[in-house]
């Protein structure tokens, strides 16, 4: 467990973070870590507004460059999902500098456009996991606590239960996958154990998206698949007549791809932290 | 004009077709062809179920086939869309023979991926325009006309009005598009006037999509884009702040791919035929 005070900068690449977030974050960090708070700064750049964003392209990816190529930060945390990260990250991965790379990199959802560049670049502290946004659902605190407890410690108790230091793990949203396979934002997966989640689609869109996902030959050349949490499924007329593991398993075996089972993984409370590449416990 | 009778097949590769689609079809069919009219022969399995779809895999790959590789056959015509054919495309390509190659194919929307491949795999009869099914909107009768007068006469006043029978076309619907990019369905879309159409999608989904599909090195060597309608378009919390006009010239100029303006494309009645390829007045 590390003595020093960490430092963890807040930024939001896509969607705009609702301001609550700013004070009941850093209150929940100072009643979990009473001797040793981290110093949780939200960049200003959370509160703008631009249309669907918070804040313009440019206000974004420079939010981003200023947290991360600031070496008095620990980690990048995202404030939230949504959607925008993708209109950013070809812009951020041309701006960061040596200061960026030894970072904590957590977020998930729309945020794994990033991730995956960041990845692929090399990056080795990048994890899916919570965002700050998260303490507003209910039971949020323990989603928080766990990201904090991630970037503050590693803490290996923060960790999906199938994530051993030794097997390289991915984990992504699948409609974000699926539109970031071809782009020059797509990582090597080759070897990884691949973990899918999905929030708010119909049925007919997580098989379509699985067709794409696994038609990959990037994603073929995974050790093999888990499927989180599909939540708020919404409605499918007629039904679809398979749910999502039945999905899931289906396009694993036309694909040639090993199904694994089940990821703690999802837009909720319970979502784990799943590190990209093989996790090694600090020294 | 063709003296001969045409006989056409309807299968339903996706979603179930309404049974009322086969009496209403064939009845204006006869009103407009009074001297000749076109046989039109609806596969049993267009009024099949199983679960989402219009029978189960197998049974929708088979009626395809039945029709394709039937020589009395001139026109393979898709009943609807909704979501399937990339359940079946590769079953259905693997299974075309000879007689398959010199019919007309003509759909939309979800067929987009039946298309795609069918392009890819050299037929040269492959055309985007109305389903059956479009029969049921208002106004309907217009868009099957339009079909048919391309299924039987290759009528040019069907064709999208900036089909030269010099350029090169491909139409796809956006969502659809995005999802075959990195498939064994995708077409050379090289030099290819390139017309996009979307229906029931938020901005933010139009957005990533097109984020998506300009990233691919094969849509960035197209001779440019056309953005067709984009229907029924789903609110988006808060307002995007860019319409999809703007949306498309903006991953245009960000992909360096010319932008060619709008095209009389769309889910509706004014859906016009774009021929997969260059389409040649026939002799």
């Amino acid at each position: 467990m590390s003595k020093e005070r960490r430092k963890i900068g807040v930024v939001a690449p896509a969607s705009r973070m609702s301001p609550e977030v700013a004070t009941r974050v850093p209150a929940l960090a100072e009643r979990l870590y009473t001797e040793r708070p981290p110093e949780i700064v939200f960049h200003p750049q959370c509160f703008a507004a631009h249309g669907h964003f918070a804040g313009d392209d440019k206000t974004r990816a420079q939010a981003f460059l200023d947290i991360a190529n600031d070496a008095s930060f620990d980690a990048v945390w995202v404030a939230r999902g949504g959607y925008g990260s993708c209109r950013v990250a070809e812009s951020i991965m041309c701006g960061l500098t040596e200061a960026s790379k030894q970072k904590a990199y957590v977020g998930y959802s729309d945020a794994g456009m990033l991730l995956a560049a960041l990845y692929r670049a090399g990056f080795t502290g990048v994890a899916h996991g919570p965002v700050a946004h998260d303490i507003l659902r209910d039971g949020g605190d323990a989603a928080v606590a766990r990201a904090l407890a991630w970037m503050i410690d590693r803490a290996p108790e923060a960790l999906e239960p199938t994530v051993d230091g030794v097997k390289r793990t991915a984990a992504f949203n699948i409609t974000v996958l699926s539109h970031l396979l071809g782009t020059p934002l797509e990582p090597d997966l080759a070897g990884h154990v691949l973990m899918l989640e999905e929030v708010s689609e119909a049925m007919y869109r997580i098989d379509r998206s699985l067709f794409h996902i696994t038609a990959s030959a990037n994603v073929r050349s995974v050790s093999g698949i888990m499927l989180g949490r599909c939540g708020n499924i919404t409605p499918n007329e007629p039904d679809f007549g398979m749910n999502e593991e039945e999905i899931a398993q289906f396009w694993c075996h036309k694909a040639g791809i090993p199904w694994l089972g089940r990821a703690d993984i999802g837009h909720d409370a319970d979502n784990k932290i799943v590190p990209f590449g093989a996790w090694r416990p600090s020294a």
